[in-house]
């Protein structure tokens, strides 16, 4: 298959604006040619012209999809409160099938958006697992690691480990679910987990995603005994295979050295912590120490959205904000925050950019609104200030994982989704 | 005309949820019944059942929207240097054409996403109000008055008077358009200046449109000689008729106090305040010292579009950050931010509000979505966050505006969509 588009963005380290270009995608489901359409090998596929502009999925870089199903429920309380009062109380009562309905929510939601890969954190992998297979979307499903009641989190560790021995990291047919392991924090987890997490992550080459510094209270214990929640996590040794950190908000200049030293990514989350009242990253500063930065939009309960394209423009004005510079972020910065540096914080090369040999991951963004009265014909930074600034999820018309069209004219090809939502809706209606 | 619905969110002061309501409009575009169907009046009218939710027309308290022409263009400078090297120029070579194809594309977009008043500052008036009378959109239009070269205050000012005394303060046909004086900023107009707007307003009962405070260093003269803006504005005698205070990002709580016993109104900016870099209006003490706070996008150059929901939710995290109290702003305070209190901080009690005598200005959001998968028999706190965290302007449906539908399932009916881009985009080529 050949696309051809008016602006294809590969969302390389330049962010490149090609103008007339096409995309080749293979019968694997892999990127061919990636470029002007000038300069394209002859080809026999058949051509399909959009209208629109051409760039990577996204990556939704931290996520707890499920909690779709807990949208809108006391969402206007502190962290803490808000977790013990409300989300694990409710929590307690999901049945799997319930996170399955939740996840087949929170995918459709995404992939509605333009998100083609999703970090997620959550119970009951296998559910989990099953709903991204029936939407099509690919992931990094991260298994709760937690010390709370009701949770072993010795069992837990031994249980993914197991699945990643026996199904490989890639633990679905199509090849597009990779396990990893979910502690869930430093505050949750005592030394001795994270240490035996670390370890088991390492010998796997699995990714581990953790919740970092997203309160200025809930860490105080690690600061107090270690001085702060990133030297904790190298102390103990957690540190040195493929590590995201969520959030990350409360780090000092020592911090954000140890994440870079260390090669973990960052999963930034503005609209999360806003609502919450949590703070804002310090993500000029993490982006100029070397610290990958990509953006989450954390759980549809505390957001309550999916969408990142309010995450990118969040990013930028709460970079501005923090800094009292308004080019602290500019339009490309946070479009390659959602695609290329996603990629590189959760420790893949396959996804998140358009060029030869990754997974052809493509959202179409129609240009038929007002974002967009300009037309293409504008200077680069111009058409990149209109995408990010004016348009948004609402204009993302097609959607492609591995090669495959996954959302077509701004609906889902895979599920239905009156019923996907009218199964999540039944799941809420018995919490209350 | 008798529209039903399963909720209807009068944004009364208690912002009450009614369920199973009907809305009457009465034959002169007014609005007759509001509330539940249970103990509507007797009626012969027809009756249009909907299936979302009804809500009064959002108000868009601070807008300059013929700017959409300049859309995109060098949008990452400070605001000084935005507006001296980019947008003053490029306003220099504006034509009266230019204004009205601008106007026009903003006026649609606004009444896409729900906005059907529109507080509007800018230049050539006649196009203004020529652009406003063809959406059908309502609108303050402040004419402009400023003191930089190339205008002459005096001359701005004596027109708008002559105006208002031959034609009325509602100048259109329709009587939907009034007009006000829309001095610029103390920054950039003399005592004097400011002394004779004011009076000339107050003998008209007409609202003044006013910058107030938007950086820190543009008022720098107005301080070191009165201590402040406000301070400022009320000894010169601005201050003592309707007056909206736009931006009012760095005030003292003295300075909040003057607007609070002056009657002044402020406009909220939190897209536009963030992107430029200029700082976080202290929303929750004006609201908590009595000054009605409204909501504006500000001009499109500088957010980068009209979406007033996005402003909803960025005024409830803004306000979250700068107090770190997670419940500073809830969904029910910026949804009346946007409706009531925008109508009081504009000196209207005729908006805002479904209430009988008031205009049918209504907006109609759909609920096939995964934002509203719960449904909508929840609790109504739980249906007010839904909609303002997670629906938006892409669920606006239908819009009326004085009991006539100007937008029918996302379309407007009075103007041609794709003509008003076309339009615009010309003016953009042009202006490059």
């Amino acid at each position: 298959m050949r696309l051809r588009a008016p602006i294809v963005l590969p969302c390389d380290q330049a962010c490149s604006v090609l103008r007339d270009a096409v995309v080749d995608v293979t019968p694997d489901g892999r990127l061919g040619y990636v470029g002007p359409l000038a300069g394209a090998p002859a080809s026999d596929a058949p051509v399909r012209s959009l209208p629109g502009i051409l760039l990577p999925g996204l990556i939704n870089a931290h996520a707890h999809s499920p909690m779709t199903v807990l949208r809108g429920m006391g969402g206007d309380l502190p962290l803490m409160r808000w977790l013990t009062e409300v989300v694990w109380p409710a929590e307690a009562k999901l049945t799997p099938a319930d996170i399955e309905a939740g996840m087949l929510l929170g995918s459709v939601e995404m992939l509605r958006g333009g998100i083609t890969t999703s970090v997620e954190q959550y119970f009951q992998t296998d559910h989990l697992v099953r709903a991204l297979s029936a939407t099509g979307q690919r992931a990094v499903v991260g298994a709760a690691v937690v010390d709370t009641p009701g949770h072993n989190w010795r069992a837990q560790l031994d249980e993914i480990s197991a699945r990643i021995d026996v199904d490989g990291r890639f633990c679905d047919r199509a090849g597009r679910v990779e396990l990893a392991y979910g502690p869930h924090a430093a505050y949750t987890l005592s030394p001795e987990a994270l240490t035996l997490v670390g370890e088991a992550a390492r010998a796997r080459d699995a990714l581990v995603l953790i919740h970092v510094a997203e309160s200025a209270e809930e860490d105080a214990a690690q600061r107090a005994k270690y001085g702060s929640v990133p030297r904790m996590l190298r102390e103990v040794g957690l540190f040195g295979g493929r590590v995201l950190a969520a959030h990350s908000i409360h780090l000092s200049d020592e911090d954000i050295a140890e994440l870079a030293a260390a090669g973990v990514g960052a999963a930034h989350c503005p609209g999360s912590n806003a609502k919450l009242a949590s703070g804002i990253a310090r993500v000029t500063a993490m982006r100029a120490a070397g610290v990958a930065v990509g953006l989450g939009t954390d759980g549809p309960a505390s957001n309550d959205d999916l969408d990142l394209w309010e995450e990118m423009r969040l990013a930028a004005m709460f970079a501005r904000l923090s800094t009292m510079d308004s080019s602290a972020l500019v339009a490309a910065d946070v479009l390659l925050m959602a695609t290329r540096d996603g990629a590189e914080a959760i420790g893949r090369d396959d996804v998140g950019v358009l060029e030869t040999g990754r997974w052809a991951d493509l959202v179409h963004v129609g240009v038929d609104d007002p974002a967009f009265a300009a037309g293409l014909d504008v200077p680069d930074e111009h058409l990149l200030a209109n995408l990010v600034w004016a348009a948004g999820a609402r204009l993302v018309r097609d959607v492609w994982v591995g090669g495959e069209k996954v959302v077509a004219d701004h609906e889902p090809t895979t599920v239905d989704r009156a019923k996907v939502q009218a199964t999540a809706g039944e799941v809420t209606s018995r919490l209350r």
